[in-house]
């Protein structure tokens, strides 16, 4: 068995993704705003098939877990793939486990023809940050998002 | 006929899709970063689906275009709907089309079951954040996008 592998999540992991969101959410000090469930993972990443998730793995222990989906880019014309969250347990972490996730994605990136890799880091995660700048990622620091959510987006479709 | 109207755009809109991709590239001083084409539009856009456009409308002509896909939140377990492009003509400003194809995408993604809608501003376009946070959007300023493209992802990939 091959020391670092990866697997493609089906249905019946979405106990284990529901713990790996958990554990990233504590680690972003963001507990208290996971309001996902099993079922919800199942219908949105399963039935309708909006994200993807994939594990990656130590002798075929999940050691981590990355979900990410297409965007797109009206300048390339292309889909892009964005990496919505990436997150090694601690007890794997140093081990290059971060890094062989982003080049597996940069890999599925350039087989499906998309013309970039993005994804979001808090700016106060300074490890992250020093690590993504080694990879030759680039910073959109003119950008901000804007979110609606809520009872104002309710609001607004009304 | 209605002032305002919407119309979702299909695959034989692809030259005015490129058109309304051009006028905003210009706008942001970007148009060098352009090179999508009306076949790169056709193949992403229409036959694998990635994106979806609609254009807003005054007495039937196209006044403005928005381009729009489902993100994901995993803390949320739903999809969102992330806007990539808004953008109206310049001689239809000032008049609500902004404002209305907003509201459409909020109504669109309430009908969905989405948790979100999310979009990307330049942080000099004072006037469009003025705008934005007049609808109560709240900026993620403690976010940063990373992007890897272009040969840096290739090498990534090897």
């Amino acid at each position: 068995m091959e020391k670092i592998s990866f697997r493609s999540a089906s249905a019946d992991d979405c106990g284990k993704i529901l713990f790996f969101i958990r554990e990233l959410a504590s680690y972003e000090k963001m507990s208290d705003e996971v309001v996902a469930t099993e079922e919800l993972l199942r219908e949105w990443l399963f039935d309708k098939q909006i994200a993807e998730v994939l594990f990656v793995c130590e002798y075929g222990r999940e050691a981590g877990f990355a979900l990410f989906f297409h965007n797109y880019s009206t300048f390339l014309g292309r889909a892009g793939i964005y990496l919505e969250d990436l997150f090694v347990l601690p007890e794997y972490r140093g081990k290059g486990y971060g890094k062989a996730v982003l080049k597996k994605l940069a890999e599925i990136a350039v087989e499906r023809g998309c013309g970039r890799l993005e994804w979001s880091c808090l700016d106060w995660n300074r490890p992250s940050i020093d690590f993504y700048l080694s990879l030759g990622a680039v910073p959109l620091e003119d950008w901000t998002v804007y979110r609606i959510t809520g009872d104002t987006l309710k609001k607004l479709a009304e």
